[in-house]
């Protein structure tokens, strides 16, 4: 396997001959999701056969579990305590329960877009545009999620890596490689076309849900870096693995997170983190179908580089 | 008008005669979500024409304006400042911009769903069970939102009833009362059917774009709650209107919230609370069509009583 | 030694016997903060001879170490970050470095004074008032610490437990009972007289320097509930040491935090949670002196049941 | 007025000019800290006459009112409610009532300190060291409020201003000059000697109470940057006003906020802002004594640019 790990030296090469800077014009922002057209979206509701949907989001809980960097905060604000005994003027002032709720969802836990404000290379992000423009006081102002303000749904296809190798899941050392997705495609009978999300599965979720989650100091599973040209072969808008998307730890000295930047950066290519494939694999397993109609509607946060989100497939 | 106007004793009798406790068995959390079959599901992928989505959410900020009762919060956790000029060593261990967002997102600023666990009446949810297994320190531990977890996506229809009646917006004091639901479905030729996720604009988020936000102290208009026995008899799944809901003031000395109340509480009845229906209007009106299919995917949080959400129309 | 530890009916026996309910008025919300008089205060800044201060306060780290139920959160609002290439328009708009700060001070890592708002026994708090006073939505609306605006500053007296007994720490199933103030009090030569804040130190906290961090599942020493009629009988005005001031597991069936129970509800007496005392008592020792002036300036938080503090000891 | 307001020029002079860099040594971060000697501390002590202990905070509430750009949150991790009705068993998991508290505490609502680590100028802070030490993911690797972890205990004086002008408030156009404080020490019988901490009363937080709080877009009183000449001739310890400390709007095009930056950067010198001097004004002029102790006890927040604090003046 190791030999046919990338060069550092080709995935920087790659920075500049995977680029899709210009492609949809000087200005764009969208990245890939211009892939996205009206006619991929009515092909994906033409997919809808049993009307049956399926979650590919992880629970949110506010747990300490080893794999949490920050804890996500649940405070009510107003709960259903006392209500049974509250005076009438009290019921009259109190209102519905209701909580704050509070999260960093980009990590290795919540499932979450990555906008293409997420990553930059030497201080540039997609298309030029200067990484300086994410703030610590106004936010991303530029590549915002906002972008993805009206959704995103389009066809989305599940290549199961661990069924096709018949493992329950792949292990740390192990990434998905491009002939991985070759072969998936022979196997489950799909093929990977202009716009569609990709969704990729390493079985990680099924190991964290059997064997516990574990710290990002330990090795990690992913996409390996050499898939990026694939992805950029197959034109896809978006690309989701059941995992954080960057092996721990890092083939190189100098990248430490290769796909990211990669497909952030240099591809314009949004990513979806930490998905839940399991239930998934199994609704694709069931009818030998591994394309389906794939729902998203990322929260239109001001100034943000992605969304906590629950991806929605529907069969 | 004021004379269509129900009782206060009315209001409480509603309580019991349109209650669909039991309906679903004693047991049951989801309330009307029953009624989203999966051939709902494939009649609103069916409706899908054009592949052009629509975002029924307005954006989520944390600007303070009048109508604020809890700010938004958007903290970089990392951000794009000094990328440009981070030593390699520094550039091998900062990751990728991200934020800290936390909310409340009930109030009357952002657009999100109410499980059932948000309301009670007398100290009891829907169905019977105690409103105090809703605490300050566990959460929801009932009718929490992750019952909505696989995504709720039906047929969504919109009754503009401002376009109805040749206003911009409807005023504070003039609600939408169960006539302007019929002669809306008259007019705009559409029939809310059992299933159905109805959506019903007032014109209340155009005027806060217009004239600007106002506090929770001022008058507001919504649906009044005598459309409540019209949503019981048309069966439909999840109700929203372009307010937080309920009139302000209250029409009742002893109901603040009749609508959230009978809706929630009785019928078990999902609600979306602030959304933005102004875009979607537009696409209803330019295409003389008023149902199209509606994608949401609700946060899967855990013990919690609904989540922001980008309600997605495709049309 | 458990042939000394109080039955659970002696210690709900305390509930009435010990009670200050009344003393200082029907009205009084200050309890044994009232025992803090100018002349105590006088006394305290007379007892300062060397003008070195010394913390009994613990870092606040967003570490998650086993200990944290609740993340302590830091996030900047802004950085110095890109400041030395910020063009000069830049540099106009942007302010100093800033950071939010959020924590539940409440626990077992942080510092902190609980006020009388934070314990209740069978619904009622210190004299008499009802614990639903005490509301999600706004907070401690009576028992809040703002009755400790003006600071609280008096004689500090530290009795060193391990110290008296030879060891360095005192073990989880070993707590500190009345007989060892009485002999720690003749071994360091110093009386505990009313208005002090009795400081005592178990050796905990130097145990978590050294072993690190457990979760609150372990047991863990503290001064047993037996040492309540000892504070009554000296009348201090607040009480510390450097656990979290109950032992784990209890000794009780029914009362699961009885120190506090009984101190905060019978007693009206202010706690100080979680204090560092290796400084202090090195100070002591060095000076053979266990008295002195002690400043503490509580946040005036609104409504809010005790506060984050750094007491300052001054010899 | 306007003739005796320095240049631009001077104010950049300044910052070379009054620079206490290298003073106490090429590594010195705790700035004019260094001039608070034990000699100090006891001098304060012996200072203390009547035992009369007044607060120079201002509440912390979450209120949000026209001067708030961040919100500050109260949330209840557990609350007193429906305490009187839980079965035995709730109440023997229950624990005390609880809430997490969060502040961005610069700005100019809340009494807070200002660390050194909270300024810098052209991207270096005090003792020449980089500002890019301050960052999103880490905080303030240098220049800690850690740094004042022993409390910060000395001399304080009150120069009242509005009472030496025989005015309510200062105008906010017209700033605390050089002069005004040279005439107090002179009008109070008293003087600042270096290490005192150096209070100044503008009358501004009398002015938010009587007529309530303005947007940080209005113009606001301050002590002019000419001050700070006077500072370093006299080595005070630390400063503080009850405004934000620095007037608006700027005089300088391109220094928006001159007091923080000499003072921070050039001097060292920690600074707290929006300080409460009401009581203390009034405590001051009940003795005819402007000389007292003054204790303060910063947080120990780790890596952190400052901490909210309650600074207790003790007569």
């Amino acid at each position: 396997m190791a030999a046919t790990i990338p060069s550092e030296e080709q995935v920087v090469e790659w920075m500049t001959s995977l680029s899709n800077w210009g492609r949809w014009g000087d200005d764009d922002q969208h990245g890939t999701l211009n892939l996205i057209t009206p006619q991929k979206r009515k092909q994906a509701a033409a997919l809808v056969q049993d009307g049956i949907p399926v979650s590919c989001a992880r629970p949110i809980t506010s747990e300490i579990t080893p794999d949490v960097t920050y804890q996500m905060q649940r405070f009510m604000v107003d709960s259903g305590e006392g209500r049974d005994t509250d005076p009438p003027e009290r019921r009259r002032v109190r209102r519905g329960a209701a909580e704050f709720i509070g999260m960093v969802f980009h990590g290795q836990t919540i499932t979450h877009i990555d906008a293409l404000s997420h990553y930059s290379w030497q201080g540039t992000m997609y298309n030029g545009v200067p990484a300086s423009l994410v703030t610590s006081r106004e936010g991303a102002q530029s590549h915002s999620i906002e972008l993805a303000a009206d959704g995103i749904i389009s066809r989305g296809v599940l290549l199961d890596i661990p069924r096709l190798r018949g493992v329950d899941w792949l292990d740390p050392g192990d990434p998905v490689m491009p002939d991985d997705l070759d072969a998936a495609e022979q196997r489950f009978g799909v093929r990977v076309e202009p716009g569609d999300i990709l969704l990729i599965r390493t079985g990680n979720y099924r190991k964290i849900l059997e064997r516990g989650p574990v710290s990002g100091a330990e090795s990690m599973t992913a996409c390996q870096v050499a898939c990026t040209p694939w992805f950029k072969d197959r034109d896809i808008a978006m690309m989701s693995t059941d995992t954080s998307n960057d092996m721990r730890p890092s083939h190189y000295a100098n990248i430490a997170t290769p796909l990211h930047t990669v497909s952030l950066v240099a591809l314009g290519l949004w990513l979806i983190d930490n998905a839940n494939l399991e239930q998934l694999a199994e609704a694709c397993r069931q009818r030998q179908r591994y394309a389906f109609m794939l729902n998203m509607g990322p929260l239109r946060l001001r100034h943000v580089t992605g969304s906590p989100v629950n991806p929605i497939a529907l069969f």
